[in-house]
């Protein structure tokens, strides 16, 4: 049984016990070793993950075959490649693990019969959907509009304890800009 | 009464008329004239809108006073300031008018009073966030891995109404080139 899933549904909604373990059975628990890849590119993505324990990176492969990190995911997030998970087409993202990660998972047919059948679901993730959508409007505010120093202090800001967790070269790529410009800047600061 | 809400609610939920009369009495309608205001900076937004007529683009205005647009929205889209909206902070952004527009509005109280009473409204903003979530992650991977070029084509390629409607300085801007770029690359496509 997992309780983060259950701390987390309850930041937004109340439970009952049988509601709460009705929820529970649509999920399936995952556990992955670093270096794992939980999404590869060209797949067809039908599942949904919330994270219990560790890290993840989405990343996209171009054409030079140069990585660009599109978001993380620690503990209490949802990860997936929604555009896959949304649209039923093959995933142009790979999602990997940073750390040893432990996930609940859920199937597009279970997310969808889950939320028909129970209102504060539908309600859960409809408020959650609306929160990603911030982050990553903020993530496009922030790459049209800041340099690479502005970003690094953002990020750091926002997230002190994924510095600490994210190899340099990994969060250089994910501000894009190179180790080097990084290393400077993150010495200055 | 507003056909174009209803059609474009019905593109993923039933509706019988005493329903859609009962949604439709949550709404305002709006109309605004070409390059007024719907959104200014540091405004508290409390509504969302749904365009039926017309095209408004929202933007940034950075340190410089350079303008960096964010995003367009025509007919059957949503636009509003979503962090100003969700997490109660002064927005950062404006929204104003490319043409005349007319907009049905909901405010934050009416659209989760809607969504609480009726299961099928939930569902509908629930799976209309996830296809915003979808369109920023789209925008978000294009920013990190495409040139100029590369670009322009799929804007109009997935947007070829949108080419027509916008000033090549307004297309730009959103694409991040200067307008001689653009016009270079247009004249050779």
């Amino acid at each position: 049984m997992s309780l983060e899933l259950r701390k987390h549904l309850e930041e937004l909604i109340s439970l009952t016990d049988e509601e709460f373990e009705h929820i529970h059975s649509f999920f399936k628990f995952k556990k992955l070793k670093k270096h794992q890849y939980l999404i590869q590119e060209n797949e067809l993505v039908t599942t949904i993950y919330f994270v219990t324990k560790g890290l993840l990176k989405a990343s996209f492969i171009d054409k030079e075959g140069k990585e660009h990190i599109i978001q993380f995911a620690m503990e209490n997030w949802w990860i997936s490649d929604f555009q896959s998970f949304y649209n039923g087409m093959p995933s142009v993202i790979n999602i990997d693990c940073l750390e040893e990660v432990e996930l609940c998972s859920i199937s597009k047919e279970n997310l969808e019969k889950m939320c028909s059948e129970n209102h504060k679901m539908e309600h859960f993730f409809r408020v959650k959907n609306s929160f990603g959508y911030v982050a990553l409007q903020q993530r496009i505010l922030s790459l049209l509009t800041t340099n690479a120093k502005e970003r690094f202090e953002q990020f750091s800001h926002q997230y002190p304890q994924l510095i600490q967790r994210i190899p340099k070269a990994v969060i250089a790529s994910y501000l894009g800009v190179s180790r080097e410009t990084l290393s400077r800047i993150s010495n200055k600061l």
